[in-house]
């Protein structure tokens, strides 16, 4: 197991603090279930989210945003036409995309839709092993192009840019708050809006939401409290909290 | 006025228990407002969410789920084409059917969809009298085949099976939070998943989240507090609640 | 800079105590984002909300509301086609309108819609300097006939029906929760919804607002916890809080 090093949590502390400075505008296609929790998320942390799914001023919004998140949590008529257009204007404009190919593996219609999208490289891909697998891939391969795979579960694995690394991180009530793998993704896409490295920026979200459940457990009487605690832990983040946890542990 | 009996009550807890158990999976075709809250409940209990409204893919995942609820908070386009599509899967797939006919009393175009839809013999319907009296029925009937129909109000009652109990609980604060009913209905669809009885599994929704209510209540400053307190309370509660609180009162 | 009078803020007070007796419904057209907060929001004020945006319905929701809310977060198809139904049915029904042009500096196709609706005249405009130069106005005029424009930024400023106020309250945390301006302007509609002068609907939404989120402040620990605090906060607000607090200043 392969576990961050102090340069790539320095990566990852720079990838919070331009955040902090930038206030990156992330555009999210994303389910209707996580809209407001991922909205809220983004804010906290201090990105700037936008959310319309209308295909007539997707490109208008994703041209002017610093990063694209597209979550296949809900795939309605209007989505299916609204993302690929979200993603050439992504593109066109050199701005990060990040895909959360939510629940692929429970609708083959889905799937197929997912494998389209991954076929474009996304910058960031974060799927558990049922929806990598649903992706057509096998092992997530270090070697794939620009792309990142995230594979979440017990230990979370990041792979890409010839890089692997394993991190164990946050709390068992976030199996009980909808829309915590959709906000993680979010929150990479802001941590992607002004990095070089995708692969850092994929790193910085894994370990930063870690923390930032560990912390509001400790503030929660259950997931329902949780929720807000999350919150009020993005906002309260710091940049050397990505580095002084190691020291902790 | 009927009250349950502690054999009643038994069931009540057997159900609970299974949720605990089984972890069943309950698809939700459910209006945009509660969508969140909606999950957030059934995550909190210990059952497992999906959302999608997509007609190409519902009958997919509600053969794969163990129970169907079907809300009319929100009746646009999509949801007149998957929810008919989604309630034809839970009858080839045995899968017990939860119908909450909201506001069917203010607009004559949905209350014609609730009426063919309760013609198809939900195995619960939850209404208010005003729904009730739109869906064309006078007073709800103990007999009405495999129905059974909550009426809610200050005491609610649960028909069916033969059967008539009135139950009340709960808290003031529960009218002052959008979604509280939309969320028990929802709760007694993942109490029906592995009970027997949908008579049971409603009057277990009807008990269990008055309990929880009432919990919340103690620990809310208001309904923006209450809300994640209900939650906390959910995740807490545990099969003998359901039977303890009556030697309590 | 104009405050407020005594006799203003005795006008703001009527609105809330008119609120608390009748329980007016407000139907609100808004984006998916803020649906659930909006809806508890005025739920926790005293007030009644509907959501539906399905134009076979629409209509017979707003004949039977007290105020109508358009919020063009998402501009969508259905919403496209509803929100002129609504409109032209809350003119009808003599049932006042708030419109709240989100982001319309955003998008062209945004910009033209919310331009033709600007256009009918609606009761109260909410907007910032950057939506409201989108919208074709330059400085915003006090004799604009029925409309009462409000510019939303540190200071607040309502101008129309020949007067001008500027006003400044709320807190920093309300700039990191999505929707709190989504919510101001349904308040506004609740206040509207029984008061004969929609400048002292939205003075006393703007004044109210502001004071609930100070007080939710001072319960919060970031912007997840300020969330439920201000809807505890809303749910405990009375008309005098509106008189009182120009002497505590």
């Amino acid at each position: 197991m392969s576990v961050p090093t102090r340069e790539d949590l320095d990566q990852c502390a720079a990838a919070l603090a331009a955040v902090h400075e930038a206030a990156p505008r992330v555009h999210c296609i994303t389910n209707f279930v996580v809209q407001t929790f991922t909205a809220n998320a983004l804010l906290a942390l201090g990105a700037v989210p936008s959310m319309t799914i209308n295909p007539e001023e997707v490109a208008d919004f994703v041209a002017g945003a610093d990063a694209l998140l597209i979550n296949l949590g809900t795939v309605d008529a209007e989505r299916l036409k609204a993302i690929p257009l979200a993603f050439s204007a992504a593109r066109d404009a050199g701005v990060p995309v990040v895909l959360d190919p939510v629940f692929v593996d429970r609708s083959p219609a889905r799937a197929r839709f997912a494998r389209e999208l991954a076929a474009r490289k996304p910058d960031i891909i974060r799927a558990n092993a049922a929806e990598w697998s649903a992706l057509g891939g096998a092992e997530p391969d270090a070697d794939s192009g620009s792309v990142v795979q995230v594979v979440t579960g017990e230990t979370d694995r990041i792979i890409g840019a010839g890089q692997r690394i394993d991190h164990a991180g946050g709390h068992a009530l976030m199996a009980r708050v909808t829309g915590i793998g959709c906000v993680q993704s979010a929150i990479m896409a802001a941590l992607a809006a002004r990095s070089g490295s995708a692969f850092h920026a994929a790193l910085a979200g894994l370990v930063l939401f870690g923390l930032c459940g560990e912390r509001a457990a400790r503030n929660a009487g259950g997931p329902g409290t949780f929720e807000p605690a999350l919150l009020d832990a993005l906002y309260a983040s710091r940049p050397a909290d990505l580095i002084d946890f190691k020291e902790k542990q």
